[in-house]
């Protein structure tokens, strides 16, 4: 069960960190950059960093977060790159989380489901998977016939989802923190729902194939989630660029240092800039530094 | 300004229909899918029956909605489809609505308003275009500032965007219908989102960049909504197959039989199975009736 395999890797490599492959083009240093110009080069040249990140921290870290949009810039290529990194990154042993954020109604969104979570087959022109993922991130504004199909997915491919509960941007209190006239926030209502989604189907160590998307940036919100949310799994963006530190996002774990794991993109994808030497070498200490940082305030994970 | 443009064209065609390009591979008749059997072959039979489509209806229907789901399940060779789609009705004159419902903080969601909402170049290797749409649909779950990259794209490059308020699905009132304690429901709160994020850019027949997506099959939440947002223009889904009527759907226009604009996708592409002939001819005149059925409810269309 993806659940489980996800956390026993959290606790063999002592490391609940994702690494984000957010991979903008204009992130590469120019030994890569240079001389790419078509969405075609670019998107070759994108596909060849992250190979040499995927390298460079796969027997550390449990997981890469691929976030689709900065290869949806680069085009019908650049979703060439998307999906050979997610093959790339399973090759190498890594769970590998599609963020795409994905909603609609059940006969569109059972198409996103067979896109992102359908069976492992290669292209063999049968019922075909068109981008090699274990988790997809996906948007619940339109409620439970529109999620439907993944979790029908999941159960059928051995795959989970993250749904948007509470996000970290700025931004995110807008809706997500009003009050409902049942005295529960959005953020609750919506994980309340993710739970929901999940029910019945919790692994070995209680948590089910229906995570929810928590961020860094809001721990008060994190608190609550946790203690509400016993069988949700939290995937956790913000950790550094956008401003979340190792003790704010603390209240995402159970006591075990299990139920959470954390996102960083830019603190790993562009630490040569701060640290100097080789992009991939500079990216695997930052992954490592980060591992120090969470275990500082998680001690030993165990089951 | 494209609302305009978009409006300019729903009058002089006295049609205020969008045709659905939700291509699934199983909905083209066997002349078209036999013998296509990789990612690749099917996704080529899917551009050449949607070329048929766009040739068929370009003089009488003013807009097409593109879902890339569809696409997606056909992997990158199915992006490239989606990729030519879009620009081939283009070049057939019609105003491209691509529905993605794209959702993302505000450094990744620029990365999708730059692939959707981009100047429309050629890929010559500068800031190239990936997707040429004239509107995108996105969810506002995340609020403003993971919009307003899409905004300032609209304002940019005369673009516009339908934001999800209340969706056509049986189950959309889960979360949508729920009632807020300032007493507005969720829907109803992302509607004045939604008008806000428009403020400004109202065209000259008063509606802004910033639509809503507002379902067919909710007459009574489309009422209030039509009522509430002065300036915001509707993308109206549910008609058809998910059953909406044209009676029903009447309440998303104002007086003048303008501000909405309604989808039909299986009704139209799949027309050929239920009245026989070629699929190209029975798609025009589903949508010819269509057209009829909307104007029997609307009246004349006038500015």
């Amino acid at each position: 069960m993806i659940v489980d395999a996800l956390t026993e890797k959290i606790i063999a490599m002592q490391n609940p960190t994702c690494v984000g492959l957010d991979t903008a083009f204009g992130y590469l240093p120019p030994e890569l950059s240079e001389g790419a110009v078509t969405q075609e080069e670019k998107a070759a040249a994108v596909y060849t960093f992250n190979r040499a990140i995927i390298d460079a921290i796969a027997d550390m870290v449990p997981a890469v977060k691929v976030q689709i949009a900065y290869y949806e810039a680069l085009g019908p290529a650049g979703l060439a790159a998307f999906s050979d990194t997610c093959r790339y990154a399973k090759r190498r042993g890594l769970i590998v989380i599609a963020d795409a954020k994905r909603n609609d109604i059940g006969s569109t969104a059972a198409q996103y489901a067979a896109a992102f979570l359908g069976p492992q087959t290669e292209n063999t022109g049968g019922r075909s998977l068109a981008f090699a993922a274990d988790f997809l991130t996906v948007n619940g504004y339109l409620g439970t016939d529109g999620i439907a199909p993944f979790t029908e997915a999941c159960a059928e491919n051995d795959k989970g989802i993250f749904v948007l509960v509470k996000t970290s941007n700025p931004s995110s209190g807008e809706l997500q923190n009003l009050k409902l006239a049942d005295g529960r926030t959005v953020y609750e209502c919506m994980g309340d729902m993710a739970e929901a989604w999940g029910s019945g189907s919790a692994g070995a160590y209680g948590y089910s194939r229906v995570g929810a998307v928590v961020g860094a940036t809001y721990p008060a919100e994190a608190k609550i989630l946790r203690a509400r949310l016993a069988h949700t799994f939290f995937l956790v963006p913000g950790y550094g660029a956008q401003g979340g530190s190792a003790e704010m996002l603390k209240n995402c774990f159970d006591g075990r240092g299990l139920g959470a794991i954390v996102n960083n993109s830019r603190g790993i994808l562009l630490a040569y800039r701060k640290r100097g030497g080789r992009f991939d070498a500079a990216a695997r200490e930052a992954a490592s530094d980060m591992k120090k940082d969470l275990l500082s305030v998680l001690g030993a994970i165990h089951a």
